[in-house]
């Protein structure tokens, strides 16, 4: 059951070389309307997709990515009670990127929709200056179904949390253990909550996803994610689990190193600070006021206690919202809805030295700051991402906001972003 | 665990004459805004609700009933794309309804706000010739909120069931094992589709909510809605179970005895004969039609069948719309939504004999046709009823529709329907 969560490629999530090794599925022959998952009542026994084969074998995840609520218990985040705020659109415009061509990695040229299959996608939204040029769905997606984000709700929680400090409501230079005294003794213990922002809090747990013994795993069990096997003896629900991680080898602030629990820490911060949900934080602070189409929803664990590090679900115009607000510094439709020194903070981002720590090779140049991926680039581009291919890239030299949700077969960055990166450059050449 | 799933009071559901005996909390005191349940984070321990938790102790209905997929999976019922259909209203009556008197069984004269407070409404919605009079919340819920139905599911999947036969896609006279042959072992052979409509086919399977060695545990357990126990070797989703259910003593067709899963079969049915899910079938046929103002959502099980008996979740104003349209037979909101010969037939109700059988003498004069109540009653009024209080009850003669949702510490309808049934008739002489 451990095993089910995991794709089964021997990929270390930092080791670019190996994602090269890996035996990928044609994406055409997994497109889920000739895959017949989940259909029939009941469905035959291979096309049958439980909480145990939600991620794995492959094709599952590209019906369950945007069937999540089907799986797991969750929140709603609701799109309130006011009007639609509706996209414009220029026409005319997706020939010309589907066909944009630039060199991958391994020297090929490729087309821009030919890197839209190869790395999975369920769905793309591509806007300049406000306006969508290019709109796709695969995989039996469409624009009413919500998607998972998984870490894409990093950013959402963090930018959150930068706001909160902005206000004056949270302080960064708090030890965390000021906040929540429940993890006194934990690893967290001497860390503040910007170290937590950035991931340079010094943790005993290691994340990598296709390594069944990493402590993701015991995160994901904790959380929910996966029935546990039958001797489980673990902790089985989020605020039960954080506070049995212990103290890592480095001084709090030195390294930055990838882990989804400083996330829930963060998650359980925002709670304790601002007296919500993270549903309702998300809801009230941001989903409401997007002029948002569908409601959106948080996956939970069996306390009730939201994902904060992955379980966020919206449908793709929705994440192309909240992504427009952010190139707009937080003004959208009409408000200001976050502080325009709040996306500024982000922008900045942390320190490239740090970065190094993760070994992360496939984003050169990168830094991390309050959960948002930082390129450098002379653009200024800034992303959040997550597992399996999903992603928010916002150019404002170009005014450039793309959103993807796809259901990559291998779950780590590592075997999207060395395509992303270059067609991401040529799309903002296109477009400069 | 078991026990998790049955109020802790000595009620055989058929009994009345028992429900009296039981200590009732004082409404006023099991108000949720000031229970402060699944407050904090995390709660404190007795504030805490779980999957175990959901049902009981009381007061935990009270928040539970309102968040359920907040403990379960669950799939959309997606209000569709298309605007709302607003109710209009007619001010100035608030007053009148609540303080209209009627006697109550026990001889006490009651106001119908009394009512209201002493069946733990969660909220309820009047409406007179399309207007809506009266609209009142209590316990935390709002008009944003959906709200389980339980077995007022059933009367919605049973409108579809009879409108499907009304367009000659499932014939009411074949038999069920016709339509599934892998019920061709069970208690279902030898039963025609129509007398799983009426709960007239006999299979040996009981229904007492207050019994923890009744059937309807084993079908809970089996749909997921409490933890099993940890020796547990019994089904685990609600195709393996059914199946499972033996005959009864009696010939199809003689004896109304109502049974949940006779309602798990009909949705089977209805998924073989439609190709849809029980919630696509709903989101498709009726509520993208009514113009309503939120998404519903149905409950799942481990496999992803919904609970087509009990898991329909939606708001008070939606479930009026609903309620409206059947009123109207089927004709709201521009379109013709059902046929009218489907409500038509229904209102005929059934054998009134054939009901005396299941016992249930607060009902007198009822008969159950097409998973609805049909008191026979002079102004022709029809009803869906869900434990704990939940009800549809429509006066074609008066024009009047009610929908009640609510938190009874009771499940049996024993304990409210000796209280509904005056004061809506109170509530039609004040409006005829």
């Amino acid at each position: 059951m451990c095993k089910s969560l995991f794709m089964g490629v021997a990929l270390a999530s930092v080791l670019i070389s190996q994602v090269g090794a890996v035996e990928l599925p044609d994406p055409e022959s997994v497109r889920t309307d000739r895959l017949q998952l989940m259909q029939g009542f009941p469905p035959v026994a291979d096309k049958q997709i439980t909480l145990a084969s939600f991620m794995r074998p492959y094709p599952n995840p590209r019906w369950s990515f945007h069937h999540a609520r089907e799986f797991f218990s969750s929140r709603r985040v609701a799109r309130g009670n006011e009007g639609v705020y509706v996209l414009p659109r220029e026409q005319g415009r997706e020939q010309q990127i589907a066909g944009l061509t630039f060199a991958a990695p391994d020297g090929r040229q490729m087309t821009f929709g030919q890197y839209l299959d190869e790395t999975y996608v369920d769905g793309v939204l591509i806007m300049q200056h406000g306006k969508v040029l290019f709109e796709q769905y695969q995989a039996g997606v469409d624009e009413l179904q919500p998607h998972i984000l998984w870490s894409v709700t990093k950013s959402v929680v963090g930018l959150l949390a930068t706001q909160l400090i902005a206000e004056g409501q949270l302080d960064a230079e708090a030890l965390v253990t000021d906040v929540i005294p429940e993890l006194e003794s934990s690893g967290w213990r001497g860390a503040t909550v910007q170290q937590v922002l950035n991931m340079t809090a010094d943790i005993n747990y290691s994340e990598v996803y296709a390594d069944r013994d990493s402590d993701v795993m015991k995160y994901s069990l904790a959380a929910g994610m996966a029935p546990v096997p039958h001797d489980y003896a673990g902790a089985r629900d989020i605020y039960s689990y954080l506070p049995t991680i212990g103290q890592g080898e480095d001084e709090p602030g030195v390294a930055f190193r990838y882990r989804t629990t400083h996330t829930e820490v963060l998650g359980w911060i925002l709670r304790r600070v601002s007296g919500l949900s993270t549903a309702a934080l998300i809801e009230q602070r941001i989903w409401s006021k997007l002029g948002a189409e569908q409601d959106g929803y948080m996956l939970l664990d069996s306390k009730g206690t939201e994902w904060a590090g992955a379980g966020f679900n919206v449908t793709l115009r929705d994440l192309a919202r909240f992504a427009e607000m952010v190139r707009l510094d937080g003004q959208f439709n009409g408000q200001q809805i976050i502080s325009p020194e709040v996306v500024q903070t982000i922008r900045e981002g942390a320190d490239r030295e740090a970065f190094k720590a993760a070994g992360r090779d496939f984003q050169p140049g990168y830094s991390y700051r309050n959960q948002w991926w930082i390129s450098h680039n002379p653009d200024g581009a800034i992303e959040a991402l997550g597992i399996h291919g999903q992603m928010i890239h916002i150019n404002p030299a170009v005014g450039l906001v793309m959103v993807r949700q796809s259901s990559h077969p291998i779950a780590s960055s590592a075997a999207t972003m060395p395509l992303s990166i270059p067609a991401m450059a040529a799309l903002a050449d296109l477009l400069r």
